[in-house]
C-alpha cells in the first residue's frame, strides 16, 4: 500500500505552473507503488502520474531513474517518461518532497500470467536490455551477491521461527553462491523488479513496463532469472516450464542469449530466489507498528529456491536455445 | 483510507462484457471513500469509477443511492451517474460484492475553501435540494436526533477521557435537542455529508457533487447546517462569518430559505455539530485493530458545538435573508 502525502491545493496549482501541461482537472491518490506516493493527475494535457518520492528512496538515485525512463523511451521501449519542467529539469519539489510528473501508460497488470503473457514479457525484457545501451549514468545493484549475507544477518536470529531449517538452507546457499556467482557475463541496465504488477497489457498485448525504482547495472541474465521466478511459477509454487520456455525463446529472438549466459541461468535463478527470500524474510520479521502493508510470506521463495537447487541444467527451463 | 479488494483479471474482463463501455484499458485503486473500494476504470469509452460496496454499506440502500444519482443528474445536477448494464440494471456483482460503474466527474476537492467556494457550494446545495424533488424511493436519516442518544451510550464511559466535562456537555445537549428539535420544516432528499472532499471544483468553478452514500430524507435546512459546520470554520475552529454569509445568501438565490427555516438554523447547526461529534467520538474510542485510518479528533466538533450554543439568532451567521 502506498503512502499518501497530503498536497495543499494552492501549492499544487503553483507547482503545475512550472510545467507546460495546462491547468489541474483532478488529482487522485492511487494504490500503486510501495515506496512512493503516487497520484493520477489530470490536466488540460491529459492524464499523468505525479510521484512524490518518500524517505525510502535515495534522492541521489532519482536522476538515474528519471534519466533511464527518458533514455529507454527515446530508444523505443514502451514505458512512462518524465514530463520536463519548463526549465528542462525532470525533478521538482512538492509538499517538501522530491517529485516528478511522469507520462501515463495505458494498460493493466495481469495477476495470472499465461504463456502468451510470458512470451511478450521475454520480448519486452530483451528490448529493454537493448534500449538501455548507451545510458551514461551508472547505479550499482544494491541487492547483489555481496549484499545478501549482511542482509541475512539482520534476520538470522528469527529465521528458524519462519520455517524449520531455514537458517541452514540460507547459510549453505550463501556460501555456495558467494563461491560460484558468475563473472564476466554481459552487463547493462536491468529492471531488477519486473514482477507482473510492473508490466501492463492492453487487450492481452503488452503495452509497457513501469516502476524503474530498482533498476541498476548488473548482468542482463540476472534480470531474466528474476522474471523466471516472478512469472513462471504457479500459485502452489510449482514450476511451469511452458511459461519459462515462452519467456526464454522470445527473449532470445530479440537479444541472443549467449552460451555462457545460458549455462549460468540456474545459478542466477538461485541467486534471484535468495534475494527475494531475504528481503521478504526481513520484512516478515520486521513489520513496523501501524504498518499499512501485510508482508509477503517468504515461504514462496523458499520453494522457488529449492526448485532451482534441484535443477541440473538450463534445459530444464525448457528453452530451445543453447 | 479505502479498502482494496483484489479483482481477478478474468472476472473483470467478463464483468465489463455486461456493459456497453468497450474493453478494459486500465484499473487503479484510488484513495477515495472510506466505506467502499473505489477504482479508476478506463475503457474504450473513457474514464469511470468502479465501486465495490463493502460490508459497511447496507446493500438494501443501494437502489436508493444509485437511483438518486441518476435522478439528480437527469434533473440537471452535476454529479456522477450510474452507467447502466446492457440489461438496464444499475447494480451488478464483482469479486463477491455488490458493485456499480459510475461516470467520472472531473475536478478536485479543495482543502481550504474560500468564501467564493462557499458561495458556489450554496448554489449547488440548493440545486441539489430542488433536483431531488420527485425522487420516489425514500430512506430515513439513520443518524438523526432519535439516534444520537443510543450512539452516545456506546461512547459514554470513555467520553470524559477525551475531553474534561465532555459527558455533561453531550448529555445536556441531547436533552436540549430532544425537546427542541424543529418540526414541520420542509423535507426532501439531503446529502447529509457534504464536506469539502465531496465537492469538486475545476479551475475554481464548482464542477459537481459526489458521494451520496449518506443521502436520506430529512429537513433540507439540516443539510445547510451540516455545510456550515463543514465549510465555515477555520483550522483553529473559529467561525468565519464571511463564508457562512456567502453560503446562505447564494443558497437563498436558488431556493428561498423560509422564515421558519431561518429561525431554526442555530439549533440545526447544534444538532449537526453533535451528530459529527458523536460519530467521531465513537470512532476515536473504537479504533479497530490494524486500522488503516487515523480517526478524526472529536475536539473540532466540541468547539463547533460550543460556538453554536453561544449563537443567539441566525443573524450571527451573517445571512442577509429572513
Amino acid at each position: 500500500m502506498a503512502v499518501y502525502t497530503e498536497i495543499p491545493d494552492a501549492e499544487l496549482v503553483d507547482y503545475l505552473k512550472q510545467y507546460d501541461i495546462g491547468e489541474l482537472h483532478s488529482l487522485k491518490g492511487i494504490a500503486e507503488g510501495v515506496e512512493n506516493s503516487n497520484y493520477l493527475l489530470s490536466t488540460d494535457a491529459g492524464m499523468h502520474i505525479l510521484t512524490l518520492y518518500e524517505k525510502r528512496v535515495n534522492a541521489n538515485d532519482l536522476p538515474f531513474f528519471l534519466g533511464l525512463m527518458e533514455h529507454l523511451s527515446k530508444n523505443g521501449l514502451e514505458c512512462p517518461q518524465p514530463i520536463p519542467l519548463k526549465s528542462g529539469e525532470q525533478l521538482s519539489k512538492l509538499a517538501g518532497r522530491p517529485s516528478a510528473i511522469i507520462s501515463f501508460l495505458d494498460g493493466n497488470s495481469v495477476r495470472r500470467p499465461t504463456p502468451l503473457h510470458c512470451k511478450q514479457l521475454g520480448e519486452a525484457l530483451a528490448q529493454m536490455h537493448l534500449a538501455g545501451e548507451g545510458f551514461e549514468i551508472k547505479r550499482p545493484n544494491a541487492l547483489s551477491v555481496k549484499d545478501w549475507r549482511p542482509l541475512y544477518n539482520m534476520s538470522a536470529a528469527g529465521s528458524n521461527s519462519v520455517a524449520e531449517g531455514l537458517s541452514k538452507l540460507i547459510e549453505d546457499e550463501l556460501t555456495y553462491l558467494e563461491s560460484n556467482w558468475p563473472q564476466g557475463l554481459k552487463t547493462g541496465v536491468i529492471h531488477a523488479d519486473l514482477f507482473p504488477d510492473n508490466v501492463f497489457f492492453l487487450k492481452d498485448k503488452l503495452s509497457g513496463i513501469i516502476d524503474f525504482y530498482f533498476a541498476c547495472n548488473d548482468m542482463l541474465t540476472y534480470d531474466i532469472a528474476i522474471c523466471i521466478n516472478a512469472w513462471c511459477f504457479e500459485a502452489d509454487h510449482s514450476f511451469n516450464v511452458t511459461k519459462a520456455q515462452a519467456l526464454l525463446n522470445s527473449y532470445d529472438t530479440v537479444r541472443t542469449i549467449d552460451k555462457d549466459e545460458y549455462v549460468a541461468l540456474p545459478i542466477l535463478c538461485r541467486g534471484s530466489a535468495l534475494r527475494f527470500l531475504l528481503t521478504r524474510l526481513y520484512d516478515w520479521l520486521n513489520v513496523p507498528e501501524g504498518a499499512l502493508v501485510v508482508p509477503k510470506n517468504p515461504a514462496e521463495y523458499i520453494a522457488k529456491l529449492k526448485f532451482h537447487q534441484s535443477v541440473q541444467s538450463t534445459s530444464e527451463y525448457g528453452a530451445d536455445i543453447s
